[in-house]
Protein backbone atom coordinates (compact mmCIF):
# COMPACT_ATOMS: atom_id res chain seq x y z
CA UNK A 1 0.00 0.00 0.00
CA UNK A 2 1.03 3.31 -0.90
CA UNK A 3 0.23 6.14 1.55
CA UNK A 4 0.72 10.19 0.59
CA UNK A 5 1.16 12.32 3.95
CA UNK A 6 0.76 16.06 3.64
CA UNK A 7 1.97 18.83 5.36
CA UNK A 8 -0.14 21.79 4.63
CA UNK A 9 1.39 25.40 4.54
CA UNK A 10 0.59 28.76 2.59
CA UNK A 11 4.31 29.45 1.42
CA UNK A 12 5.55 25.64 1.42
CA UNK A 13 3.44 22.24 1.63
CA UNK A 14 5.58 19.16 2.31
CA UNK A 15 4.93 15.56 0.98
CA UNK A 16 5.79 12.45 1.13
CA UNK A 17 5.27 9.16 0.06
CA UNK A 18 5.64 5.74 1.45
CA UNK A 19 5.21 2.15 0.77
CA UNK A 20 3.91 -0.39 3.90
CA UNK A 21 4.33 -3.68 2.83
CA UNK A 22 2.74 -5.68 6.11
CA UNK A 23 4.98 -3.89 9.23
CA UNK A 24 7.58 -3.16 7.09
CA UNK A 25 7.42 0.51 5.97
CA UNK A 26 9.91 1.66 2.54
CA UNK A 27 10.73 5.56 1.57
CA UNK A 28 9.61 6.38 -2.21
CA UNK A 29 9.84 9.93 -2.10
CA UNK A 30 9.78 13.34 -0.73
CA UNK A 31 10.02 17.31 -1.31
CA UNK A 32 8.06 20.51 -0.98
CA UNK A 33 5.85 22.58 -2.88
CA UNK A 34 6.58 25.92 -3.12
CA UNK A 35 3.49 28.37 -3.74
CA UNK A 36 6.03 31.52 -4.79
CA UNK A 37 5.08 35.49 -4.36
CA UNK A 38 1.77 35.39 -6.95
CA UNK A 39 -1.86 37.00 -5.40
CA UNK A 40 -3.90 34.37 -3.69
CA UNK A 41 -5.39 32.59 -5.78
CA UNK A 42 -2.19 32.11 -8.18
CA UNK A 43 -0.41 30.66 -4.61
CA UNK A 44 -3.34 28.21 -4.05
CA UNK A 45 -3.45 27.21 -7.50
CA UNK A 46 0.39 26.36 -6.93
CA UNK A 47 -0.95 23.97 -3.91
CA UNK A 48 -3.73 22.49 -6.11
CA UNK A 49 -1.57 21.62 -9.18
CA UNK A 50 1.47 20.70 -7.10
CA UNK A 51 -0.02 18.04 -5.03
CA UNK A 52 -2.01 16.74 -7.85
CA UNK A 53 1.05 16.18 -9.58
CA UNK A 54 2.66 14.12 -7.00
CA UNK A 55 -0.50 12.31 -6.58
CA UNK A 56 -0.40 11.39 -10.33
CA UNK A 57 2.92 10.68 -10.20
CA UNK A 58 3.20 8.26 -7.26
CA UNK A 59 -0.27 6.59 -7.24
CA UNK A 60 -0.85 6.33 -3.96
CA UNK A 61 -3.71 4.24 -2.16
CA UNK A 62 -4.51 6.66 0.29
CA UNK A 63 -3.40 10.04 1.90
CA UNK A 64 -2.88 11.61 5.41
CA UNK A 65 -2.79 15.35 6.13
CA UNK A 66 -1.54 17.09 9.15
CA UNK A 67 -4.00 18.83 11.11
CA UNK A 68 -2.98 22.58 11.75
CA UNK A 69 -2.85 24.52 14.70
CA UNK A 70 -4.62 27.76 14.56
CA UNK A 71 -2.36 31.01 14.60
CA UNK A 72 -2.15 33.50 17.14
CA UNK A 73 -2.91 35.77 14.05
CA UNK A 74 -6.51 34.92 12.83
CA UNK A 75 -5.34 35.84 9.40
CA UNK A 76 -2.85 33.75 9.29
CA UNK A 77 -4.51 31.09 10.18
CA UNK A 78 -7.42 32.02 7.77
CA UNK A 79 -4.26 31.95 4.84
CA UNK A 80 -3.16 28.82 6.52
CA UNK A 81 -7.34 27.40 5.89
CA UNK A 82 -6.90 27.91 2.44
CA UNK A 83 -3.73 26.34 1.47
CA UNK A 84 -5.15 23.24 3.52
CA UNK A 85 -8.18 23.05 1.46
CA UNK A 86 -6.58 23.65 -1.44
CA UNK A 87 -4.50 20.76 -0.79
CA UNK A 88 -7.35 18.71 0.48
CA UNK A 89 -9.10 19.70 -2.86
CA UNK A 90 -5.47 17.82 -4.85
CA UNK A 91 -6.15 14.92 -3.00
CA UNK A 92 -10.04 14.05 -2.93
CA UNK A 93 -9.88 15.41 -6.76
CA UNK A 94 -7.62 12.45 -7.09
CA UNK A 95 -10.23 10.02 -5.35
CA UNK A 96 -7.99 9.30 -2.37
CA UNK A 97 -9.68 9.20 0.52
CA UNK A 98 -8.02 11.65 2.99
CA UNK A 99 -7.27 10.87 7.35
CA UNK A 100 -6.28 13.89 9.30
CA UNK A 101 -4.08 13.68 12.36
CA UNK A 102 -2.78 16.19 14.75
CA UNK A 103 1.17 17.12 15.27
CA UNK A 104 0.64 15.52 18.94
CA UNK A 105 -0.66 12.24 17.10
CA UNK A 106 2.02 12.41 14.64
CA UNK A 107 4.96 12.85 17.35
CA UNK A 108 3.13 9.94 18.92
CA UNK A 109 3.60 7.54 16.54
CA UNK A 110 7.36 8.45 14.59
CA UNK A 111 8.95 10.03 18.26
CA UNK A 112 7.05 7.81 21.29
CA UNK A 113 6.17 10.94 22.73
CA UNK A 114 3.76 13.64 21.78
CA UNK A 115 6.34 16.50 22.90
CA UNK A 116 8.78 15.71 20.29
CA UNK A 117 10.80 18.68 19.10
CA UNK A 118 10.88 19.26 14.82
CA UNK A 119 14.58 17.96 15.06
CA UNK A 120 13.25 14.11 17.08
CA UNK A 121 10.58 14.25 13.89
CA UNK A 122 13.16 14.43 11.81
CA UNK A 123 15.59 11.98 13.39
CA UNK A 124 13.34 9.53 13.69
CA UNK A 125 11.24 9.63 10.40
CA UNK A 126 15.13 8.92 9.06
CA UNK A 127 15.74 5.86 11.12
CA UNK A 128 12.09 4.46 10.55
CA UNK A 129 12.76 4.48 6.69
CA UNK A 130 16.76 4.02 6.92
CA UNK A 131 17.60 7.30 4.93
CA UNK A 132 20.84 8.30 4.05
CA UNK A 133 20.37 11.63 5.84
CA UNK A 134 17.66 13.97 7.89
CA UNK A 135 14.84 14.95 5.48
CA UNK A 136 13.93 18.83 5.75
CA UNK A 137 11.54 19.81 8.09
CA UNK A 138 8.55 19.94 6.15
CA UNK A 139 9.15 16.75 4.10
CA UNK A 140 9.81 14.92 7.31
CA UNK A 141 6.35 16.07 9.04
CA UNK A 142 4.97 14.91 5.56
CA UNK A 143 6.72 11.86 6.02
CA UNK A 144 5.54 11.41 9.81
CA UNK A 145 2.33 11.41 8.79
CA UNK A 146 1.97 8.90 6.28
CA UNK A 147 3.73 6.68 8.99
CA UNK A 148 1.16 7.81 11.73
CA UNK A 149 -1.69 6.67 8.83
CA UNK A 150 0.95 3.30 8.61
CA UNK A 151 0.40 2.89 12.47
CA UNK A 152 -3.52 3.32 12.47
CA UNK A 153 -4.29 1.11 9.55
CA UNK A 154 -2.48 -1.96 11.57
CA UNK A 155 -4.76 -0.85 14.93
CA UNK A 156 -7.95 -0.43 12.64
CA UNK A 157 -7.11 -3.93 10.96
CA UNK A 158 -6.61 -5.48 14.77
CA UNK A 159 -9.64 -4.16 16.05
CA UNK A 160 -11.45 -5.30 12.76
CA UNK A 161 -10.48 -8.59 13.67
CA UNK A 162 -10.99 -8.60 16.73
CA UNK A 163 -14.60 -8.52 16.18
CA UNK A 164 -15.13 -5.31 18.60
CA UNK A 165 -15.73 -7.62 22.12
CA UNK A 166 -15.94 -7.16 25.38
CA UNK A 167 -12.72 -9.66 25.65
CA UNK A 168 -10.49 -7.66 22.95
CA UNK A 169 -7.75 -5.75 25.18
CA UNK A 170 -8.72 -3.42 22.06
CA UNK A 171 -12.22 -3.38 22.78
CA UNK A 172 -12.46 0.24 25.01
CA UNK A 173 -10.93 2.06 21.40
CA UNK A 174 -13.29 3.64 19.10
CA UNK A 175 -12.09 5.26 15.58
CA UNK A 176 -13.38 8.19 14.67
CA UNK A 177 -12.46 9.75 11.37
CA UNK A 178 -9.92 6.97 10.52
CA UNK A 179 -7.90 7.12 13.77
CA UNK A 180 -7.96 5.84 17.26
CA UNK A 181 -9.58 7.80 20.44
CA UNK A 182 -10.09 7.03 23.98
CA UNK B 1 -18.84 39.11 -20.16
CA UNK B 2 -19.99 36.72 -18.14
CA UNK B 3 -19.20 37.03 -14.34
CA UNK B 4 -19.21 34.13 -11.90
CA UNK B 5 -19.68 35.58 -8.41
CA UNK B 6 -19.02 33.35 -5.10
CA UNK B 7 -19.45 33.91 -1.09
CA UNK B 8 -17.90 31.15 0.11
CA UNK B 9 -18.54 29.06 3.17
CA UNK B 10 -18.25 25.95 4.45
CA UNK B 11 -21.79 25.22 5.08
CA UNK B 12 -23.51 27.01 2.42
CA UNK B 13 -21.79 28.23 -0.60
CA UNK B 14 -23.92 30.88 -2.54
CA UNK B 15 -22.94 31.44 -6.49
CA UNK B 16 -24.45 33.86 -9.34
CA UNK B 17 -23.97 34.56 -12.26
CA UNK B 18 -24.49 37.93 -14.39
CA UNK B 19 -24.00 39.32 -17.74
CA UNK B 20 -22.13 42.78 -18.42
CA UNK B 21 -22.57 44.63 -21.59
CA UNK B 22 -21.87 47.76 -21.69
CA UNK B 23 -23.12 49.41 -18.17
CA UNK B 24 -26.15 47.04 -18.62
CA UNK B 25 -26.07 43.93 -16.31
CA UNK B 26 -28.61 41.00 -16.92
CA UNK B 27 -28.91 38.20 -14.74
CA UNK B 28 -28.28 35.23 -15.37
CA UNK B 29 -28.35 32.21 -12.49
CA UNK B 30 -27.81 32.25 -8.60
CA UNK B 31 -28.44 29.66 -5.97
CA UNK B 32 -26.52 27.38 -3.20
CA UNK B 33 -24.04 24.58 -2.73
CA UNK B 34 -24.87 23.03 0.69
CA UNK B 35 -21.36 21.13 1.77
CA UNK B 36 -23.37 18.57 3.62
CA UNK B 37 -23.06 16.60 6.75
CA UNK B 38 -19.88 14.60 5.43
CA UNK B 39 -15.81 14.82 6.94
CA UNK B 40 -14.25 17.73 6.17
CA UNK B 41 -12.88 16.32 3.30
CA UNK B 42 -15.63 15.12 1.53
CA UNK B 43 -17.05 18.77 2.65
CA UNK B 44 -14.77 20.16 0.48
CA UNK B 45 -14.97 17.71 -2.42
CA UNK B 46 -18.69 19.06 -2.56
CA UNK B 47 -17.95 22.92 -2.51
CA UNK B 48 -15.08 22.03 -5.18
CA UNK B 49 -17.38 19.81 -7.51
CA UNK B 50 -20.00 22.14 -7.06
CA UNK B 51 -18.51 25.37 -7.93
CA UNK B 52 -16.64 23.44 -10.70
CA UNK B 53 -20.21 22.23 -11.88
CA UNK B 54 -21.22 26.21 -11.74
CA UNK B 55 -18.40 27.47 -14.20
CA UNK B 56 -18.94 24.63 -16.66
CA UNK B 57 -22.58 25.46 -16.82
CA UNK B 58 -22.75 29.10 -17.19
CA UNK B 59 -19.05 29.16 -18.72
CA UNK B 60 -18.17 32.69 -17.73
CA UNK B 61 -15.02 34.97 -18.62
CA UNK B 62 -14.08 35.62 -15.19
CA UNK B 63 -15.01 35.25 -11.32
CA UNK B 64 -14.37 37.10 -8.23
CA UNK B 65 -14.95 36.05 -4.39
CA UNK B 66 -16.13 37.99 -1.09
CA UNK B 67 -13.03 37.93 1.16
CA UNK B 68 -14.59 36.47 4.40
CA UNK B 69 -14.33 38.02 8.10
CA UNK B 70 -12.06 36.63 10.68
CA UNK B 71 -14.31 35.03 13.00
CA UNK B 72 -13.88 35.08 17.28
CA UNK B 73 -13.68 31.43 17.08
CA UNK B 74 -10.06 30.56 15.42
CA UNK B 75 -11.67 26.98 14.30
CA UNK B 76 -14.39 28.45 12.59
CA UNK B 77 -12.11 31.07 10.92
CA UNK B 78 -10.01 28.02 10.02
CA UNK B 79 -13.12 26.05 8.59
CA UNK B 80 -14.06 29.20 6.54
CA UNK B 81 -10.58 29.71 5.22
CA UNK B 82 -10.59 25.99 4.17
CA UNK B 83 -14.24 26.24 2.18
CA UNK B 84 -12.68 29.20 0.32
CA UNK B 85 -9.25 27.10 -0.62
CA UNK B 86 -11.69 24.87 -1.86
CA UNK B 87 -14.16 27.31 -3.88
CA UNK B 88 -10.64 29.13 -5.17
CA UNK B 89 -9.33 26.12 -6.04
CA UNK B 90 -12.62 25.55 -8.65
CA UNK B 91 -12.26 28.87 -10.43
CA UNK B 92 -8.83 28.86 -10.82
CA UNK B 93 -8.84 25.02 -12.27
CA UNK B 94 -11.55 26.08 -14.57
CA UNK B 95 -9.19 28.79 -15.83
CA UNK B 96 -10.48 31.64 -14.44
CA UNK B 97 -9.31 35.35 -12.84
CA UNK B 98 -10.09 35.53 -9.27
CA UNK B 99 -10.83 39.20 -8.05
CA UNK B 100 -11.36 38.88 -4.52
CA UNK B 101 -14.10 42.24 -2.66
CA UNK B 102 -14.18 42.95 1.15
CA UNK B 103 -18.10 42.66 2.60
CA UNK B 104 -17.61 46.56 2.58
CA UNK B 105 -16.75 46.71 -0.94
CA UNK B 106 -19.36 44.58 -1.56
CA UNK B 107 -22.17 47.28 -0.07
CA UNK B 108 -20.76 50.12 -1.37
CA UNK B 109 -20.98 48.82 -5.03
CA UNK B 110 -24.57 47.45 -4.31
CA UNK B 111 -25.99 49.63 -2.13
CA UNK B 112 -23.78 52.67 -1.90
CA UNK B 113 -22.61 52.71 1.73
CA UNK B 114 -20.53 50.19 2.91
CA UNK B 115 -22.45 49.97 6.57
CA UNK B 116 -25.74 48.44 4.90
CA UNK B 117 -27.38 45.31 6.03
CA UNK B 118 -27.78 42.08 4.48
CA UNK B 119 -31.28 43.23 3.89
CA UNK B 120 -30.40 45.84 1.79
CA UNK B 121 -27.85 44.06 0.22
CA UNK B 122 -31.02 41.88 -0.84
CA UNK B 123 -33.24 44.58 -1.96
CA UNK B 124 -30.85 46.35 -4.02
CA UNK B 125 -29.15 43.44 -5.84
CA UNK B 126 -33.05 42.66 -6.51
CA UNK B 127 -33.12 46.48 -8.02
CA UNK B 128 -30.32 46.42 -10.22
CA UNK B 129 -30.80 43.04 -11.65
CA UNK B 130 -34.76 43.42 -12.14
CA UNK B 131 -35.29 40.34 -10.28
CA UNK B 132 -39.18 39.40 -9.94
CA UNK B 133 -38.47 38.52 -5.97
CA UNK B 134 -35.69 38.68 -3.04
CA UNK B 135 -32.94 36.85 -3.56
CA UNK B 136 -31.45 34.24 -0.78
CA UNK B 137 -29.02 35.90 1.15
CA UNK B 138 -25.85 33.83 0.26
CA UNK B 139 -27.14 33.85 -3.58
CA UNK B 140 -27.56 37.90 -3.22
CA UNK B 141 -24.11 38.12 -1.86
CA UNK B 142 -22.94 36.00 -4.49
CA UNK B 143 -24.47 38.03 -7.16
CA UNK B 144 -23.58 41.39 -4.97
CA UNK B 145 -19.63 40.54 -5.65
CA UNK B 146 -20.51 39.81 -9.06
CA UNK B 147 -21.78 43.66 -10.07
CA UNK B 148 -18.57 44.99 -7.40
CA UNK B 149 -16.78 43.13 -10.09
CA UNK B 150 -18.33 44.45 -12.70
CA UNK B 151 -18.15 48.31 -11.94
CA UNK B 152 -14.51 47.65 -11.22
CA UNK B 153 -14.08 46.64 -14.34
CA UNK B 154 -15.26 49.81 -16.14
CA UNK B 155 -13.14 51.93 -13.32
CA UNK B 156 -10.17 49.68 -14.37
CA UNK B 157 -11.13 50.11 -18.22
CA UNK B 158 -11.37 53.61 -17.73
CA UNK B 159 -8.12 54.27 -15.41
CA UNK B 160 -6.49 52.13 -18.58
CA UNK B 161 -7.99 55.02 -21.48
CA UNK B 162 -6.45 58.12 -19.50
CA UNK B 163 -3.04 56.14 -19.79
CA UNK B 164 -2.56 57.32 -15.71
CA UNK B 165 -1.41 60.37 -16.46
CA UNK B 166 -0.98 63.23 -14.23
CA UNK B 167 -3.73 65.22 -15.99
CA UNK B 168 -6.65 62.41 -15.51
CA UNK B 169 -9.05 62.05 -12.58
CA UNK B 170 -8.30 58.99 -11.86
CA UNK B 171 -4.15 59.08 -12.00
CA UNK B 172 -4.08 58.95 -8.06
CA UNK B 173 -6.19 55.91 -7.89
CA UNK B 174 -3.87 52.97 -8.28
CA UNK B 175 -5.11 49.29 -8.53
CA UNK B 176 -4.73 46.03 -6.50
CA UNK B 177 -5.54 42.71 -6.68
CA UNK B 178 -8.25 43.47 -9.44
CA UNK B 179 -9.81 46.81 -7.26
CA UNK B 180 -8.94 50.25 -6.94
CA UNK B 181 -7.19 51.73 -3.83
CA UNK B 182 -6.31 55.22 -2.83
Amino acid sequence: MIILGIDPGLRTTGFGVIHKQGAKLRYIASGTIKSGEGDLPARLKVILDGVSEVAATYQPDCSAIEKVFVNVNPQSTLLLGQARGAAICALVSNGLSVAEYSPTQLKQAVVGTGKADKAQVQDMVARLLALPGLPGSDAADALGVAICHANSYDALALISLAGGTAASPLAGLRMRRGRLVD
